[in-house]
């Protein structure tokens, strides 16, 4: 990276030496973290940096050490209860292994995104996790580690993500397991490589079972004004019996908008949605999902991403983490 | 702050300058963002550095002009439908002044806002937002613009909320005049100045019309397992036929709850909440709330950290923000 390098300036490593009785050289070790300091030593020059009001010096050391134990973190929208379980899940994660957490909200926009990675790169951040990110080469060059949520960036960088596919598969066959004839598909932005393979799966599920399936795209992955104005304009929906909605937060505005229409669920149509978020559990009737392991994924994202910060190997591979079924209420059988 | 200077090496400076054809001092000039630079200049250095793979020294001209154009974020509970909300808002009026936002999640701990000050601190963002703040002294001394929302923080620091001792008691009013008659207030953690402020306002509007309320005491935000423990250890939640719970997310709990039991709303029990977050709507019923103002919050705290940051005076004072009753189905009078 550096065409720039900064330095501390030694008059005040002269000061910190000459109050903390320590040698110039301990003092510049310590503040490089580049050698042994004795705990004693650490101890006075710590006591004679907080005499002074003097900041602790993360940015100094990032510069030097190249690490500056804080990471980024691109979220595509954090109001998806989804994504802030994750950011929370990653939060935790990364604080136990010593990192803090940047959180940058992209909105699911490219230039969102780009200007984040501008910020991040130049707060010397140790390293970015990349969750549906809109960019591409904009990730080349960069010299930070990167992993990646969901969407593939380059081909040197890893990819974590759950098994979207089969999900969708399984989000299919509980559908069928449940008698569903009349079979709606609400499919998410053509941008998002998760919610499409979870398509993906689905419709192979169906083509394998002989059963047509309709499908409508949303626009956005939740924004309840437009999510209502997409719904509003599907004349038709109460006219199936089982409607696969491509997660969970979008999944809630559809039942909603249905029992406005007075549509019972799960006795007149059975939904399924993807996540397993919290917001699942909220609604009523609560809601069957294909569950993400969410904490598996938060955890695998911050080990491979602090390995490479560590300078480890990894392989260079899409990470697949399985996906499960979660039945709950609006999904349960009719009484007979 | 500062007892750390850092600097520029001069050969790199040497370097743009002699690449751009520029002077050093213009180039200095403009890496420190401290003087004139003309619009060529500017250009043809921004491309020496485009060519030489230089991030935005953002860091750099933070340390130089203590101005990182970066906000870092406190916000308690990123899962809260407000608090992400809140944060979106605070984010678009940052950006439309040139600021980026660091979120930090602080699950209401205070240790964890603790460390996250210092890590701002370090990245020497240019202000602070700290949202229900858990800490005090934690603040003196920081040499950072900060503005506080909802918990008060220190003598010198500007506070912002909605006006809650207000709300409280329009959600008061609002069920007295839907004739609820056994009325139960939920009522927040008490470090919550806000949460604290609403009940306040709903006891003493009981009192004015000489109507006695009970209440219980929830030991946190929102978090779905912990407030269903709350929740089931009341027998008797479903003897009321009016309750006002502090927050929408924590009244979406209660909504699940009683639903469970199969308690109707509203024509058994109607139900009030605090915030107006998006989870209002998607509920079923639609919950009545009281509503805070996020984008006139949002761009209040922007509007008077940027003025701190740019050095203009701003009274230190509490700012309050209007609060009002949004009418939904939770509390729709019964059929005659």
């Amino acid at each position: 990276m550096g065409i720039i390098k900064v330095g501390i300036d030694m008059s005040n490593i002269r000061e910190i030496a000459k109050r903390a009785g320590i040698g110039i050289a301990t003092v510049s070790r310590y503040l490089n973290d580049n050698g042994y300091v004795s705990e004693e030593s650490k101890k006075k020059i710590q006591k004679v940096i907080e005499e002074l009001n003097y900041t602790p010096n993360a940015l100094a050391r990032a510069v030097f050490t190249k690490n500056s134990k804080t990471i980024g973190l691109m979220v595509p929208n954090i109001s998806n209860p989804f994504f802030n379980q994750l950011a929370s899940v990653i939060e935790d994660y990364a604080k136990n292994m010593g990192y803090n957490i940047f959180l940058c909200n992209t909105d699911d926009d490219k230039e969102k995104e780009k200007n984040y990675l501008e910020v991040l790169k130049s707060h010397r951040v140790a390293g970015i996790i990349a969750s549906r990110s809109q960019c591409k080469s904009e990730y080349s060059n960069i010299n930070i580690p990167v992993v990646a949520f969901e969407n593939h960036i380059l081909d040197n960088i890893i990819t974590v993500s759950s098994d979207n596919y089969n999900g969708g598969r399984m989000a299919f066959e509980h559908l069928y397991s449940k008698n569903c004839e009349r079979i709606l598909q609400i499919r998410g932005p053509k941008s998002f490589e998760a919610t499409e393979l979870r398509f993906e799966g689905f419709m192979d599920a169906a083509k394998d079972k002989g059963v047509e399936v309709s499908f409508i795209e949303f626009q956005s992955d939740f924004q309840v004004e437009m999510l209502e104005a997409d719904i509003n304009s599907m004349n038709d929906i109460s006219q199936y019996d089982g409607i696969f909605v491509f997660n969970d937060i979008a999944a809630a505005t559809i039942m909603r908008s249905l029992k406005k229409r007075g549509v019972t669920i799960p006795n007149q149509v059975k939904i399924i949605g993807f996540d397993n978020s919290f917001i699942g559990e909220l609604l009523y009737p609560s809601l069957t999902t294909i569950n993400q392991p969410i904490e598996e994924i938060g955890r695998t994202i911050v080990e491979l991403l602090i390995k490479q910060i560590n300078g480890d190997e990894v392989a260079v591979k899409d990470y697949i983490l399985q996906t499960k079924l979660i039945e709950r209420e609006t999904t349960l059988s009719l009484e007979i």
